[in-house]
Order: C-alpha cells, then sequence, then structure tokens
C-alpha cells in the first residue's frame, strides 16, 4: 500500500479495539490474573493524536498512565477469519499510546463498570505514522520503549505477548467485523505509571521510528 | 435535513455511546443504584442491523437481553457543547435495540471488565430509519415499546430518562468529541429480558414508527 492511502487510513477506521492484560508482567503489575481469553475493550477514533501533539488531561487529574503498545491497522473487511490467513488482513503497523485515567478505571472496575471514561477521551490514543506491514516483517519480535523526560519508564519485546496477532486479529473477527482502517492496540509490557502535566513523553519502536507527546491541564473550550 | 442525507449519516458516524441505567426503574430492576452521573460505554458502528435484519445470537447463547432505546444522531461535531445549545448538534432520532448477552456482561462486572463482548457483537444494535428532529418536536416525551412475539415486553416513556437530551449530549461532549453521524443510546426503560433463539422482535416509538428483528443462532461464515 502507498504511503499516501496508508495515511488515510486512520481516517477511514471507525473503531480502535483495545486489548488488556497482554504481557504476563503487566497484568501482575496491576495485580491482575493473567487472562483465558484476551480482555477487549473500545476505544473512539476521536481519540486519536498526531506525532508532535499535546496530550490533555482533563481536570482535575493531574497525571495520566501510559501504556506503549504494537498497533496494527487492518487493511479490508474481516469477519471470522482463521489464525492461518489472519495476518492477510494487515496493511500496517503503528506506535501508539493507551492513555488511560488510572483513578477513574479503577473506581470503575470495583463498581462493575465500563472503562469508557478512563480511556476513551479525546487524545488519549496518541498514535505515530503507519508502518506498512513489509516494513515489519517479525512483528512478534519488535522493541517497545517509552521515555518520559528522558527516564526510561517501558522496554518490551511483542515476544511476551500472550496472544500474538493471528489470534488476536481471528478472535476479534468473531467477535465483530472487522473494517478497513480499524485498529487493535495489542496491549503494554510492563512499566507503566504516571505521566504528569508539564512532562514530555518520547516512544518508539527500535530501529524503526520514535515520537513525541507533550502532556498537559485540558482547557476547555470557552474556559480561560 | 433531507432524507438521502439522513440515511446516510449512520455510515458516516464513527461510534455510538451508550448510556447505561438512565431509567431509574431499570436500574433497579438489575438491581444498580440510580447513578450520580451517566453511565457511559461504547459499541462498534460494524454492530448496526437495519430494520427487517436477523439478531445473531452467538454460540453457546440461546438468547440475548432486549433494551428498546430511543437514539439520538449528532449532525455535526461537538465539543465541550452547553446544554443551552446542545440540541443544536442533533440530526435527528431512530429507535434502536441495545442487544446485550447479560450473562456475558454479569461475569465482566463481577471481574471488572469491559462490556464490550457482551454489547459490541454485530448485530447487537439494530436501528430504525432515522426520523428528522422535525417530525419528534418533543423528544423528552416519546413513548417506546417493544414486544416479544407479540408479548408486550417494554413501554415506557422518555419523560422517565434521568438525564435528559441536552445534558447527556453535553457531557458526553465534554468528554469525546461527537461527530457526524455519531450516535447516543440514551437508556431503556424497564421491563428488558431475554428474547430467545426463533422469537421475533417487534418495536417502535409510538405514533411515529415501528420495526421488527428476528433472532436466530450466529452460523460462523465458513460452518454449516
Ligand atoms: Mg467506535
Ligand atoms: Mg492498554
Ligand atoms: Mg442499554
Amino acid at each position: 500500500m502507498a504511503t499516501a492511502a496508508l495515511e488515510k487510513l486512520l481516517q477511514v477506521g471507525t473503531k480502535i479495539v483495545g486489548v488488556g492484560r497482554n504481557y504476563a508482567a503487566h497484568a501482575k503489575e496491576l495485580g491482575n490474573a493473567v487472562p483465558k481469553e484476551p480482555v477487549l475493550f473500545l476505544k473512539p477514533t476521536s481519540s486519536y493524536l498526531e506525532n508532535g501533539g499535546t496530550i490533555e488531561v482533563p481536570h482535575p487529574l493531574l497525571s495520566l498512565d501510559h501504556e506503549v503498545e504494537l498497533a496494527v491497522v487492518i487493511s479490508k473487511k474481516a469477519r471470522d477469519v482463521p489464525q492461518a490467513t489472519a495476518m492477510d488482513y494487515v496493511a500496517g503497523y503503528a506506535l501508539a499510546l493507551d492513555m488511560t485515567a488510572r483513578e477513574i478505571q479503577a473506581s470503575a472496575k470495583s463498581a462493575g463498570l465500563p472503562w469508557t471514561i478512563a480511556k476513551g477521551q479525546d487524545t488519549f490514543t496518541p498514535i505515530s505514522s503507519l508502518l506498512p506491514k513489509e516494513m515489519v516483517p517479525d512483528p512478534d519480535n519488535i522493541e517497545l520503549w517509552l521515555k518520559v523526560d528522558g527516564d526510561l519508564r517501558q522496554k518490551g519485546s511483542t515476544k511476551d505477548m500472550i496472544f500474538k496477532l493471528p489470534f488476536l486479529i481471528s478472535h476479534i473477527s468473531s467477535i465483530m467485523t472487522l473494517l478497513e482502517g480499524d485498529v487493535i492496540l495489542t496491549g503494554t509490557p510492563k512499566g507503566v505509571g504516571p505521566v504528569k502535566v508539564g512532562q514530555k513523553i518520547t516512544a518508539g519502536i527500535t530501529n524503526l521510528l520514535d515520537v513525541e507527546f507533550n502532556v498537559e491541564k485540558r482547557q476547555k473550550k470557552g474556559s480561560s
């Protein structure tokens, strides 16, 4: 797929399917059991933020948790796709941050409520430009890293994913039709933690790309 | 807005924002507290089903719960919209069913997990054609009803909503940008319950429209 077509994919897409707890070491750091099947949640595409943008922390929070993740971008309609052909539905990859208001998520979890407000707000899905799949011949063995103000916070390899990409695509497509431009966020390695207002995130896929985002308080439209 | 433009709106939209527990009598029937702020969740637009279609019950379930709801369709980008002008962002209305795999939702709730699999599967959002807003001068006082095989199961008025439309639009737009064609499902009145494989749902907005849907076992693509 040509670069221009690839860049348009995120605008065409209608959903972001997040996978939770897909690295055993991260599941443990949040005190969660390693899941028997993927934990799935949705983020709206209105939460995307392009490289170089500002992550907005909503009032009254002063920080959000960073989760660095490999994003898989779907090339065409996928429904009940077997694992054997699942990778045929991948257009490319990106680096994404699954920004999470951890306190809101914790209250939601204990109340049995959805994670939508914790994960779905505008700018909560910073994402890099897209890499065509040809540039990532071994997506099951790439290194993701994330720094806050230059300090390394997360570094992990996709080889530690519990559920691998063909399984995730096949499984999700058995639950809901994946469409062109839809994105799967494949989970985060250990090391998640808060990034505060005024700090800066840099993150990357080693040897492939990197991104940077400022973190600021959200100013409501019309407020000073 | 002309009818043709209105009909295209759902194809343009990128999200469905569900509101949970927005009628006190329904919150109580599921043993839930009446919420202090709206419970929000997302459904993917891949879950839409047009009037006359077949609701598919995934294996190994034999029924889904019906929730009849007023759907509000957004006309244009809305971010931090005040209640006073919130209704300017409404293109029209529809009748929707927020089909729910209640057992899956119950397990998710007790495990602190998202409702995505319980509510986000293909055909889980049957929806009527759209009514332009001019045809619904008083959306806070319309009657929704639902029958299974001709037996009345739900009948309620939007006047019993805890959070009214201007508040919902304003509140949701303060969390995430609403875009043209996005839909808000405004919650269900009491009377939810299972509809089984082989049964038929009819539902409507009194004096305005009605819809019908069959309920069948889902056949996986490629399986017999
Ligand atoms: Mg969506
Ligand atoms: Mg994550
Ligand atoms: Mg509902």
